[in-house]
């Protein structure tokens, strides 16, 4: 038996709200609520524990709703438990370790939607509003494309930004698979491609932006990340499932570092492709990377190359500029396998504030990439498309 | 049409092969199988690419085999892919990124194999010789538990080192939802734990450690592992899925840091709870952990809280150990509801090279925490059993 010991600092008394959607049978799923309540936070049994282990930090069942029976058979219910702020800490890690860690290896659990702490209730930095400002783009959706394909040398992908921003891209960023390969390092790639955007800003007196691929461990991650700025990128790109949530609000947060962040979902992984389990393709692509920090959600579009419904895509977006907590809205960024010609949907789909991302298509849109680019920009700025 | 650049470095020719299991019909595989060779790669229509961006850089197919149809129908095929080294980078999470990064978010694709390439074919630091050498344990199955609950002050968690310690426990590991909170602070709570398990060595000569829970951000979970390290403890813990798999092969190439690793599942997710998609539960918790660093694979023993079949749990064992590249062996450690007990079925199963874990169940085991330790590691010393 675990003794009845006093907390060392105040509980606050403020919870934080989880909702789950979990498969089990009618007569068991009061149990089931409560194993999870217990599976992500004291992970003990119950009859050991005494006092306020056993009264207020394990997770807290609020409600329990039916939510219907799957074309199996299974039984499925909305459960509704609360967590004691204290148990995340104020750690954004800590906090998805509390809403998924432990369940997430459970079959049947899935994440719906949670509230932020008050500690971790902040979201990007620039948000639509920053980003906008920075990109000098007041009202039509954003241009972004990606520099590709892997294996180009430096001196092509720097042509490629050279040419994309000539034809008025907003947003150009690397291919999410650059890292430091020989075949483009990435010191001088990014010192290259970030000269090239800004010499295409001079002749056109734009505002388009470089965002290099930052990856690796801890330290090279921020070292990239701080290069980058320092060679003149406006922007980096984050694949936050490779190199971790943390790096991505690590950088949101720095106040030395300051650049736009753009969210990339590879290795994300079967958290969606999981019909069942997983976490809410919304929540995470929406407001897991919000909370993260990202100014801009990149996600497969429905009818491209990838699975996404258009509903789950409508949700992803809603979730990004929701009024929340404290956080800045975050732009969507539908993308795989787009073209020009899908535009006007896209704009019937997301209105203004999204970030249309065309990679390899948009080489098949004019024999010349510049003028390629200035077709995808016009056309994002049609009042009638 | 992307020019026919020469790559600017030599390509070496050397290439690593990935087995995917996909679900396509029939007369659809070969396509399939090319669009994830490219999709994982260049990310480019074929036709706009030449020379060798469009001959080597993508995947091949290497072979197709049907692997049968499941219960609902669907035809599934094993595909050997390979991809140039050069694509990885001598990165683990480019590699990762090329094994898994897009098509995770596509749906029916699993991961079932890989090669490591030549500059990543290293694994844990210590692997099963050194972990044992360091503890002082030649033979036996090593003894693991976690300080929990979740709440409890730091002078509580640091006497259940003491006791575990005494007890006899190799690895005594905080819960992996200790971060930083208020109630136990990371410095203060490595501090007492590290102490309080020199202690009990030295009244027992014994070799136990201490292993802190190391998480956060990039510099975060650099700080936690090198105070961890100043301050006594003997190995660290840390969660992949959140701290992110960087900070792992960081933490074990760091020639500085030379504490063995235990990794701890949490927030893989549905890599897991997928039943189709995501990647092979052996290949993720036994290759890819191994090939991060991991001298500790944790992951939940059939039978537990948790659903992983025995099959998968073998496979996992298995993935730790087997020869491949040049990685050392890695100790599988079955968790999750485990009891004193369940040993004898878990030394069946797993024989002498595993990390036997009993969190909160042995505070079951006896009235005393030092007794319950005594037994456990007494089950485990058991010939017989």
């Amino acid at each position: 038996m675990i003794a009845d010991v006093l907390p060392t600092v105040p509980l606050t008394g403020t919870r934080f709200r989880v909702v789950y959607l979990v498969a089990a049978p009618a007569a068991e799923i009061e149990a089931r609520a409560k194993s999870i309540a217990f599976e992500q936070t004291v992970e003990f049994p119950e009859d050991l524990l005494s006092g306020w282990l056993r009264d207020e930090m394990p997770g807290r069942i609020e409600g329990i709703v039916d939510a219907g029976a799957d074309a199996r058979g299974q039984r499925w219910y909305r459960v509704a438990l609360t967590f004691p702020d204290e148990a995340a800490g104020g750690d954004l890690l800590q906090f998805l370790n509390v809403v998924f860690g432990n369940v997430s290896l459970q079959p049947g659990v899935r994440v719906l939607d949670f509230e932020l702490p008050r500690a971790l209730a902040r979201g990007p930095r620039f948000g639509v509003r920053g980003v906008r400002e920075r990109l000098g783009v007041p009202r039509r959706p954003l241009a972004s494309t990606a520099l590709k394909p892997l294996g180009l040398p430096v001196s092509e992908l720097a042509l490629q930004a050279y040419q994309t921003a000539l034809g008025g891209i907003d947003l150009i960023k690397d291919d999410h698979g650059l890292a430091d390969q020989g075949f483009a390092r990435f010191e001088r790639r990014v010192e290259l491609c970030a000269a090239a955007v800004a010499a295409a800003n001079r002749e056109t007196g734009g505002h388009g932006v470089y965002a290099p691929n930052v990856t690796g461990g801890p330290e090279t991650v921020l070292a990239r990340a701080r290069f980058a700025r320092d060679a003149g990128a406006g922007a980096v790109l984050v694949s936050p499932g490779l190199a971790g949530y943390g790096a991505l609000r690590a950088l949101a947060d720095d106040e030395s570092f300051r650049l736009p962040i753009l969210a990339h979902p590879a290795f994300t992984g079967s958290f969606v492709s999981a019909g069942v389990g997983g976490i809410d393709h919304g929540l995470l692509y929406g407001t897991v990377l919000r909370a993260a920090g990202a100014d801009v959600s990149i996600f497969p579009h429905s009818g491209g190359r990838f699975s996404f419904s258009p509903a789950e895509c409508a949700s992803i977006a809603a979730r990004c500029v929701e009024p929340r907590e404290d956080l800045k809205p975050a732009l969507p960024s539908p993308a795989g396998g787009m073209s020009v010609t899908r535009v006007p949907e896209l704009k019937s789909m997301y209105g203004n504030d999204f970030v249309a991302l065309i990679g390899g298509g948009l080489h098949r849109e004019a024999p010349s990439l510049v003028e390629a680019s200035r077709r995808f920009v016009a056309a994002l700025s049609r009042e009638d498309a």
